[in-house]
């Protein structure tokens, strides 16, 4: 028998879309690395209140930045990523609230589900520019992923509750207490330390810390399944 | 013959950690890579004042965050760099108007010494928590690289002429102009066209660019050196 796997916990907000970049390089390492990755769904509003943080986007010139940046990024990770057409709607306005009880809720009755519908998610805000604060819209992202009506309309009803609602608060107030600023944090539990990493562009930092290989944003293995 | 070089320019201030880790990974991959790299020393309080950034160390959380952050960094790209006991203090008051003066100087004079005095002028605020900012401290970080008592003396004297003020000026502007809200930047020039990278943290982003192959932070041949 080898080493137990490390456990790491990818702290994400489905509104962030460095955190839809290291999502996925997280998710093609989990069958790479000894990893057990804990998808755990935040909400960056609270993260960014509780810091007394600004949205970068909010400084003229590094919303002008995160432009280009994110289209360079596009390539080099293979990930669909686009900014919506009216980014700072979307971000200061729409928000993700609704979203992210949704996958709370997930993470609490079909944690099987939670990494596909994330990334519907994503890609209807992130990619393609559609919403994700409407009932429909969400249902929609779900069925996607490969939940039925039923399954998807079930977790729905539920979003409201106080269990979801107090999870969604207690992750978030999780990753403050790693000293979050900003989405997405990634902790790595390492012989009996946590490390917080914050961003997408830690990962090779991980990969050092783990004493695994780093292969790149798109590792050999995906390649292949391309 | 093979393909011409690339120009990369680095735009960087030794009051910046992120700046001195960017700049060794550059040092190190000038002779693996085909780039022609181009050391622009500029003024980071220039830059925060015409951006309207401010210093992410003044929010509390995220100045905790950058004493892990450069800890880990230190071990994974093997520059000796360690927080100085009054940081505030260094990168808020103290400043470094006249060392950056000092390498716009150098740049116009001894070109070929502006990677080892800048190295040296880091190795004393950002490794061993030294002043850079008085004469003496400036004219040891010179001779330490290698330069004489009196060359050190020739390039000190000529530091507030309104030929180097001016180029550090403009040096400034030209990083603004880029869309620089802190620093470091790389400036990649592939195609025709200029490519603006943040951070230290864009180099495996860069070496995408140029087509080149990233080996991480400290590539094969650095390995072998040590």
């Amino acid at each position: 028998m080898g080493p137990l796997p490390r456990t790491l916990e990818l702290f994400y907000d489905v509104l962030s879309p460095y955190s839809w970049l290291g999502f996925e390089v997280l998710c093609r390492y989990q069958n790479i690395w000894n990893i057990r990755l804990q998808l755990r769904p935040s909400l960056i509003a609270g993260i960014m209140k509780d810091s007394g943080n600004k949205p970068p986007a909010l400084l003229p010139r590094k919303a002008q930045y995160l432009r280009g940046d994110i289209k360079l990024l596009r390539q080099q990770f293979q990930v669909p990523i686009q900014f919506p057409g009216d980014f700072l709607s979307v971000i200061l306005e729409k928000g993700s609230l609704s979203a992210m009880r949704f996958l709370t809720a997930l993470s609490l009755e079909h944690p099987e589900m939670l990494e596909k519908v994330s990334r519907e998610l994503w890609m209807r805000v992130w990619s393609r520019d559609e919403d994700i604060t409407e009932p429909q819209s969400i249902l929609a992202a779900a069925e996607k992923a490969g939940m039925t009506a039923e399954q998807a309309r079930g977790i729905l009803e539920k979003i409201s509750t106080p269990k979801v609602k107090n999870q969604l608060r207690e992750t978030t107030e999780a990753a403050c207490k790693y000293g979050a600023f900003g989405l997405p944090i990634t902790v790595a539990h390492v012989d009996g330390q946590a490390h917080m990493l914050f961003g997408s562009d830690r990962m090779e930092l991980l990969a050092y810390l783990l004493g695994e290989k780093w292969m790149g944003p798109v590792p050999p293995a995906m390649n292949a399944r391309l």
